[in-house]
């Protein structure tokens, strides 16, 4: 089993997390791997206005930024997915796309949160042009203008409520309204337009949304479409290890320091949960990418 | 009482820390107010290459862009640093260097954490340019050089043995070693050179650190100087306001919200303790932002 490459730091997920806790542990000199398709970062699509200290610059200019600081101290990039993790002894073999398996000593699980898709026609096309999962993050780009959102749920409502303090108009489209009487309470509170069984099939625009079409074929003019639609759970990759999920089972439970349940496993960024925010997720990935480094460093010390 | 301009967020110090917090504030619409000097923030005379994702930039520019951000979104400065805050009702009366008082609803304190200083010739002037604070962070620049540490305790000794991975030779000057056995004997198998009873007395160099000249007016060739003498503590602000601090007594405690024990005080960055790191210090500013902008819109409800 000698053949089988170790390294020091296994990253999963190659986004700002990632990239982040790969410049701290390349920079602790421990050899490090980063997986994971760049273009699997919902920041590949996006425009970043609220992230110190950057101006207006988009998500692709900043991975490939971040993976060129990542390999100028050592870091080392496969493009490619993980598809599973076990424990073996005081180590983790991880189980490539290629068919490859590695050992490593630390691993840093930094694969974002993976938003449920509508799945209409305009939605990928127009993401980042209109189109967003995630209110907290883009709210502020609806100031004075009319916006639909897509959801049954809390995540949605909120979300809708939320909006009313920027947009002009918010419109929910729901199946059925799913949520508690307070944040129901809101809604007619803030204004917000609920429109029940109502869905969206299409949504359209050129160079950014114009409009939804509903599946009652009325058009609606909007300037955009958040779909919320609650996170898609991380329980796949995490029951084989035994990681233990936040209370709200969708998001992995770490303490300040980035450590989750299973000794020389680490999580940083979405995948920990809210808020969603690149500045977060390069805050953890720091913490995240030394401690993973030092795990790495005491089982050399130690063998 | 009704000339005091009142804040729904109040962030002292506008490092990385501060202007994040003050990002996520004010794009939730929430008024915001800066305080601090920029160039009190360390960040300032700094060279940055460990942050996702930029390039090597400097403390400067990368201060004066988060600035603008912040300023795009509404949110005021003022380079005045603040004398005094005291609770007032639910709110926080927060008393200006110029006079002024003003009044908060939330308070982020983001004043990093200020360094002691050695207090020789050189140092200021060639800080970033060889000299520096935190081993963490710049011991990667040192490789396969000749690096000298100041200080008598655990963080000058640590960071001796933590910088023999990366430069030539260590040269730990200090007035009496006070550490533990343990650390004692990793200073002895990594190869430091402890010189105890010496100490610098000057830093030299042109555009970068070339030597330092002892007390005893020898001069020695160094590449770097590493000045360790502990973070000075955040005392003198915190007490009046009851604020608890971390177990180290150097640092304030938070939970992973960035809220502190008092309700309606957050904290961000260095302030809160290591890794002293701009990728932290923005993680826990776009958290704290976040947070105290609920909490003022939560006073403004309850109102």
């Amino acid at each position: 089993m000698t053949d089988r490459k170790t390294y020091d730091v296994v990253i999963l997920g190659s986004g700002p997390a990632g990239l982040q806790a790969g410049i701290h542990a390349s920079r602790k000199n421990a050899s490090t791997l980063m997986l994971g398709r760049m273009d699997n970062s919902s920041l590949y699509w996006a425009h970043i206005e609220n992230f110190c200290c950057q101006l207006a610059v988009s998500g692709e200019d900043v991975l490939n930024t971040g993976r060129e600081q990542v390999e100028s101290f050592g870091g080392i990039f496969r493009d490619e997915d993980v598809l599973a993790i076990e424990p073996e002894g005081t180590l983790f073999s991880v189980h490539l796309e290629s068919g490859e398996t590695i050992l490593a000593k630390s691993v840093v699980l930094a694969t974002g949160s993976s938003r449920n898709k509508l799945g209409v026609p305009g939605e990928k096309e127009l993401l980042g042009k209109g189109v967003s999962y995630c209110v907290d993050c883009d709210a502020g780009f609806f100031r004075d203008q009319i916006v639909a959102v897509a959801g049954n749920r809390s995540a949605a409502a909120g979300g809708a409520v939320a909006l009313t303090r920027f947009a002009s108009e918010v419109h929910l489209y729901c199946d059925t309204l799913d949520v508690a009487d307070g944040l129901r309470k809101q809604l007619v509170e803030t204004g917000v337009t609920v429109h029940q069984g109502v869905k969206i099939k299409e949504i359209r625009g050129k160079t950014g949304v114009e409009s939804v079409v509903l599946d009652d074929d009325t058009v609606r003019e909007v300037s955009g479409v958040f779909i919320e639609l609650g996170a898609k759970g991380v329980l796949e990759l995490t029951a084989t290890l035994g990681v233990a999920l936040d209370e709200s089972m969708k998001y992995i439970e770490t303490d300040k320091k980035q450590h989750t349940n299973i000794h020389g496993i680490f999580a940083a960024g979405d995948i920990c949960g809210p808020p969603l925010q690149m500045a977060k997720a390069v805050g953890e990935g720091c913490v995240a990418g030394i401690e993973a480094a030092n795990h790495a460093r005491k089982l050399k010390n130690e063998g």
